[in-house]
């Protein structure tokens, strides 16, 4: 028959129509043929230096490019990979992770083949994956192929969450109809029961109207759920005080007039804790209250005057509406309030202004109170910004975004290492979606070496992000937590200015540099050459080994008492 | 009470008995506090670079010393290292996985807490690892704490396979009694029944006695089920010619008499091959019967001459004995056999010579036929060899070893990158136990992108070991399954003479070598001073890219058949 493709094909020309074009994954037997394919759907191979790597890749593209996919071989490729896929399944990152796996024959006769565990068990894998995926597929059958790929793609388009497809080497060269591929996946969202969505909208409208004094919190699912565009509109229009959580971060603009600062419980700065828990109305919308995004679960967002929007369900203080969605609820609710009966009072202001005891300190140390308002001011409209889990991540709450900042953290998961890959994964979306955009890292020497070999990819591709590599001696982050002097928080030092060159970089198509003083740093983000990015760039930060980001001292208290707590 | 301690100082005290010393892992904030312990117990912490690289060196310590410790962090740390524990899981290999966990109340009250999956479910790592775990075990209960430990330590020795202990943050510190440690672990295999083993062991002897040509195959699974020394006693009684499997390489004392070569089906040589396939009786010990293990599914060992011996059970010819165990069974077959009545004929014999157009060659390529033998001759008694998944564990069964040798190599579950950490593992315990033993790996350039920072713990702790980095410009096993020419298999080039350098070792204590000729590499096997192996040294060896060992093209045919093939 004349419209009949492979079952790979098919699987390729759905993920090219939802907007993936480079694959991530590392190559294995099992999966090799079906790599040969990807240029017939248009997609092009990554190729990662190892699978953990790759997945963290794809939870950074699907971060800039809405999905991605991952491809591996059966057992030892996928399960190298689960921890970056449970991390995107935490963080509500849409992953299509595919598998390669052995022919259907073989595995219906359980043969004691490589990869496996020995027992004839082909499906243990898919079970272990089960548990951090939206749903999983074994296409065994072709003639269900194409609806079952279908439906677990369209799966993690909605749920914004991993799914898992085991591809043996055979059903992924058997011919099926391509006629369902005239027909694009329906990627929109059931409606919401329309008498409840109007009750939900009305009492919002109504509670909006009686408090004299509402704010805005975004959060982690108003990105992931997108609903960034709702909420944007529904600030212009209210102009409605808008605080992010740390998760929240990026989700608005920072120079808007309504953008008060970051809230995280006790760990906020206290003018931003002051108006959101004197606030009469809290509209708290993607919440995702984990420790490290709530300062450790200090939020005062108390029920009785708060409104939380869900991807799946609402609650308007102390009634839950279960599978009504934000999305409508936030579409109608801008298109019916009446604004003109909406009031606040003032919103804090967050500046780049380092606190004037460092403005007046002469002291040349980089510290964490100096640095992040000093990226703050550097950064540029449009930069993604990706800080990893340790002191970036909470030193990044302390700097003012540019508009159109895209900020990747990894704050409720918190896998550490995860931000290199996620660098590859970011940079190369930047690279095919929009490649004026800056791609910048944060990461410390301790995280750095869990997967420092995805540079290799990044130069492979010929990505230009920076990467600012803090040097402070260790895993500073549990230095905080526990054992501030232990040897288990000290790590081998590294030539970190020797490693582009290592990787395989073109000396005359990259550049390092070590900053020791705040001079040193000063004079690097004056330097126009270094902030245009035009080549792949790597910073050596020198910086006391148990300085910490304000945020960072306090959540790692809360968490070294929760961890010794004893009922 | 006086003799009480916390729960972790009991399970460390426990490993300390079994022989555990240095402890693998990284540190997280879930396991901290307890790497406090550490010392208390006589353990020392060895801090690897990430989680997957402290598995697989977990495993290599574990192939040295008997039993490993492997200690991770809640979700994050123990799903990065899942890979290497499902690998110790298949290859038969003690790897005692223990997990920090958040503390019993947090976990009861089901807090959204960092590393989680954001679900309140703080069960569904362990049953995840449960399913490449001999058995688990989560300490909720002080009370059980002791017994559970002794339980599950048991388990993991006895069984030969890894175990997941979950030790909550609070738990961990919980006082028990010290008393059970009065009683070290009783580590004895229950007997056989012994009627059932009698008639067993009369029915092989009588067998035997029949035959005129009996021949041995040492596997896998005699080297991980602890019967080398009756396997040895054996073969020095009966002096029946003897032979390996791949993954029984090191078994048995190559230069011994009866020594006869490796035997895998057609991938063997010709000779060994006619041989074991002539026999009139197999004597079949510790069998793995894997494609790779046994030339893609092409052993000649029919039930009708065949005993097999396994750890659980035995099989002559055509019956089965559940539960029956091939140590007693070997024990009391050794001692009861008349060895009078053994009738054998003569053994192949394996040379370190190279096939005769490779002697003769003028070619300067150091190709795969001249390496290995030439490999075999520069080895030296009690050396520990470990080969990667691709061509050098295929090479190597080309080399025929001296007396004493270790091989290690994962060539069932076949994870590539697995021999970097496991180099590392090996090199710490014979650093322990045998200091004076050189331990060299045989990485290709593809694998060694997986795991290559695991080389700075090897540095940090001052490990000597020889890697030979076989430079041959990507996964050539795969081009030998699919994809000769394609760009998948491509991998970036590296600096890899400079590798030592930036991870940290001393310049006057590490060397480098780059070997692109025979005659370059003949001066280096020369060089008494190389060989000594008194620093960390690193060798990259150039080969052609095409060229891979005659078992690898073999398997690589029948793999690729098999995974096309359609029934």
């Amino acid at each position: 028959m004349l419209n009949e493709i492979p079952v790979v094909l098919y699987l390729y020309k759905r993920l090219h129509e939802l907007g993936v074009r480079g694959v991530h994954g590392v190559p294995g037997d099992f999966n090799l043929a079906a790599l040969d394919v990807l240029p017939d759907a248009e997609l092009y191979w990554v190729g990662n230096c190892n699978e953990l790597n790759a997945a963290y890749a794809s939870d950074g593209y699907a971060r800039i490019k809405g999905i991605s996919a991952l491809i591996t071989t059966f057992g030892v490729g996928e399960l190298s990979a689960v921890n970056g896929v449970a991390g995107a399944y935490s963080e509500h990152v849409p992953v299509c992770h595919i598998v390669g796996m052995p022919n259907s024959v073989s595995q219906k006769s359980g043969l004691l083949l490589h990869h496996t565990l020995g027992n004839g068990d082909f499906t243990v894998y898919a079970r272990m994956s089960s548990f951090v995926s939206e749903t999983t597929t074994t296409l065994m059958d072709p003639s269900k192929a194409a609806e079952e790929i279908d439906r677990v793609l369209r799966t993690c388009w909605l749920r914004a969450r991993p799914i898992y497809i085991g591809l043996p080497t055979d059903i992924a060269f058997k011919k099926i109809s391509a006629e369902p591929l005239n027909t694009p996946l329906d990627l929109s969202l059931p409606p919401n029961d329309p008498e409840t969505e109007a009750e939900v909208v009305n009492t919002i409208a109504e509670l909006m109207y009686k408090s004299n004094n509402t704010v805005i919190i975004s959060d982690a699912c108003a990105i992931r759920h997108r609903v960034l565009k709702e909420l944007h509109e529904l600030i212009d229009k209210t102009m409605l005080p808008t605080f992010v959580s740390p998760m929240g971060k990026g989700s608005v603009n920072e120079t808007h007039p309504a953008f008060g600062g970051v809230y995280a419980g006790d760990v906020s700065r206290e003018d931003v804790k002051q108006r959101v828990e004197s606030a009469e109305l809290i509209l708290y919308i993607g919440g995702l209250k984990s420790d490290f995004n709530s300062g450790g679960f200090t939020y005062r967002v108390e029920r009785r005057n708060t409104v939380e929007f869900h991807s799946d369900h609402m609650k308007i203080r102390y009634s839950t509406f279960p599978g009504v969605q934000m999305n409508y609820v936030l579409r109608r609710l801008i298109d019916t309030l009446d604004y003109s009966r909406i009031r606040t009072v003032d919103t804090p202001v967050m500046t780049n202004n380092p606190p004037q005891h460092v403005r007046e300190s002469l002291s040349q140390e980089i510290t964490h109170e100096y640095l992040w308002p000093r990226v703050g001011q550097w950064l540029q409209e449009n930069d993604v910004v990706i800080t990893e889990t340790g002191t970036s991540n909470f030193g990044i709450l302390e700097a003012r975004f540019p508009a159109h900042v895209t900020h990747i953290s990894q704050v409720l998961y918190g896998s550490i290492g995860y931000s290199v890959g996620a660098l590859q994964g970011a940079a190369l979306a930047c690279k095919e979606k929009a490649p004026e955009r800056r791609v910048i890292l944060f990461v410390g020497d301790g995280s750095l070496q869990l997967t420092v070999q995805e540079i290799a990819t990044i130069i492979r591709h010929g990505l230009k992000p920076i990467i600012f590599v803090i040097n402070n001696n260790g895993y500073t982050i549990e230095r905080m937590i526990h054992g501030m002097d232990a040897s288990y928080n000290d790590i081998t030092h590294w030539k970190h200015t020797k490693l582009l060159d290592v990787f395989g970089a073109d000396p005359d198509n990259s550049k390092n540099f070590q900053t020791r003083t705040k001079t040193e740093l000063e004079r690097l983000f004056n330097d126009k050459e270094f902030s245009a990015a035009k080549c792949i760039q790597l910073v050596e930060l020198f910086m006391p080994e148990k300085d910490a980001p304000r945020a960072l001292v306090k959540v790692g208290e809360i968490t070294a008492k929760r961890n010794a707590a004893v009922e």
